[in-house]
């Protein structure tokens, strides 16, 4: 099934740096700058064919890229133990009945914990 | 730089997948079933050349892979960040000092704070 721009987007923003200089050249200004195949094929002086081609080998190549590393399906599983990491402690922090309020140092670390998570990323 | 065995373990435990099935026998009976170059030729039918040149043609493009998307170095990070976590979160749970081990419930979050940021890994 055929990705949606955002979909390649993101693929490009994991696997970019494997793709070649041309591939990253065509990729870049069709789903970014959105060009259409015809303007960048006048602007890299190559046939329209030529460019469509480059493109879809490119988002061949990132998503199986994908299906061998899984770093975007990673990444999700992260952002929810994140979420759910977050969540607690901002839980713990805001409840004025829990006993962790009388003591700043363990407040502090939670602080600190949290700081951690959010900064672990992909 | 050549580098050792174990940080050739180490690449291939993250980029191996990309690799071609032959680059994969290949590296997977000398660095780590430890078959001699002239061992594997005789059992692939192929000359200890042809070995030697796809063992280290593996070994280049993992070294590749690693400068463009770093993984393993993002990994230290993380395990540094981990390793931080839980020693905060330890040295709160086993403080008998703290009001924490008065609230039952800030104690079992802790507890699955630790548990998700354990499982966050590359």
């Amino acid at each position: 099934m055929k990705k949606t721009n955002e979909e390649y987007s993101l693929l490009y923003d994991y696997y970019g740096a494997l793709l070649s200089d041309r591939q990253r050249e065509v990729f870049e200004l069709y789903n970014e700058e959105d060009l259409s195949l015809s303007e960048i094929a006048a602007n890299l002086g190559v046939s329209r064919q030529a460019v469509h081609i480059a493109y879809w080998k490119a988002c061949g190549e990132m998503e199986t890229f994908e299906e061998k590393l899984g770093l975007i399906a990673k990444h999700a599983e992260y952002e929810k133990a994140q979420a759910e990491t977050e969540a607690k402690i901002d839980a713990i922090l805001k409840d004025k009945t829990r006993a962790v309020l009388v003591d700043p140092d363990v407040a502090k670390t939670l602080r600190r914990i949290k700081k951690l998570v959010k900064e672990l990323d992909l």
